[in-house]
């Protein structure tokens, strides 16, 4: 099997950042977000890179230090964008390898799951999560709403999962507004996406309630 | 105003009943999900119509008197999809009124949304709750999974209220396998449907992990 990257991308920019604490340095039982995602991810030699702003690099040392979080991990500088950051952990890539790409708030994540993904990735050149809706969906066009038959849709989750090579030369590709993830940098480089099936509880926190969410889902 | 009336759909056929209890039956904090989601309704004069397969009408008879559960509401048959059981309830609508229907299983719904949906609805004609995803979307087509622009797309809740005589009208059609909710029965009969924002907490419990998180969220 090829060696195991994970690219943990703490995401937000500078300027959002000045008004509130980064919601991936949220406590969830008393432990920071992103601790909880990153121990996820210490496993079976798994290289860990976290990508983060650099605003909150001496923060973030502080924080392990005090909840003596020893796991090793490469720290990188954060871009201005979410592209720009995964762009900086790839640098770090440096032998051809499976490159598994996570957002930092979804400490919800399996670790059955990941392992699943590194394993159809290597296999399929890619694979991210996805799951289906349990809501109904529209679309808008023109200002109207329209119906759209659920059953053709999925949401996406990660981690996404890549052949480093692969990965590395699709984002050689200048941001694009459609580039909404990973996967759509990889498609637009022309590669089709596999989809393997997520779990609804990996759920990425963004709004208040979703810590209680998470605290609930956690303490299982 | 017009008289308000809410159809609380209780969803789930006889068949799939068999093998466990429906999860309206759930409890949560100590009490049947379903009479979370009714009591959120219990106000401001809305008429409460609670429409639930048949097989179930003496348990639920039964479990309002273990509980002291009082709200009035009228007790329908269910049909054998959620078009019927749609239907069965609107025949009890006897004026010209607001009618919303809501999921039994949405019980984190909140009483100010509810009652601005019905004050939209009485302006528009319909209102719908929506809300825009958190994830990528991707769109099934031949086998292949494609990024679609999220920020066109938003994930369908309930309540939908909408004006009876064009509720009831539009139920006449037969039923069609596109009709995945009320509002696409209104849309097929020539009606612009609209958006009101939802809220992300107001989920439809599904799986068994939801039933944590809606007490995680009811507790609050």
């Amino acid at each position: 099997m090829l060696k195991k990257y994970a690219i943990i991308v703490a995401g937000g920019s500078g300027s959002r950042m000045k008004t509130e604490l980064p919601k991936q340095f949220l406590e969830i039982n008393g432990k920071p977000i992103l601790m909880h995602t990153i121990e996820k991810f210490a496993m079976n030699s798994i290289e860990l890179i976290l990508v983060l702003n650099v605003d909150f690099h001496e923060y973030w040392n502080n924080l392990c230090i005090q909840h003596s979080f020893t796991i090793p991990h490469t720290l990188v500088k954060g871009g201005n964008t979410r592209y720009q950051s995964v762009k900086n952990g790839l640098a770090f890539i440096k032998e051809k390898s499976l490159v598994a790409i996570h957002d930092a708030v979804r400490p919800l994540i399996k670790q059955e799951t990941i392992l699943e993904a590194f394993t159809q990735a290597e296999q399929r050149g890619n694979v991210i999560l996805a799951v289906p809706s349990k809501d109904s969906i529209r679309r808008m066009q023109d200002d109207v709403s329209i119906a759209v038959p659920r059953e053709d849709y999925y949401l996406v989750q990660t981690p996404q999962v890549f052949l480093s090579d692969i990965l590395i030369k699709a984002y050689k590709e200048p941001f694009r507004n459609e580039f909404s993830d990973d996967a759509s940098v990889v498609e637009f480089a022309g590669h089709k996406i596999h989809l393997m099936e997520g779990d609804s509880s990996n759920i990425k926190i963004t709004f208040p309630d979703d810590l209680l969410i998470a605290q609930a889902l956690l303490k299982k």
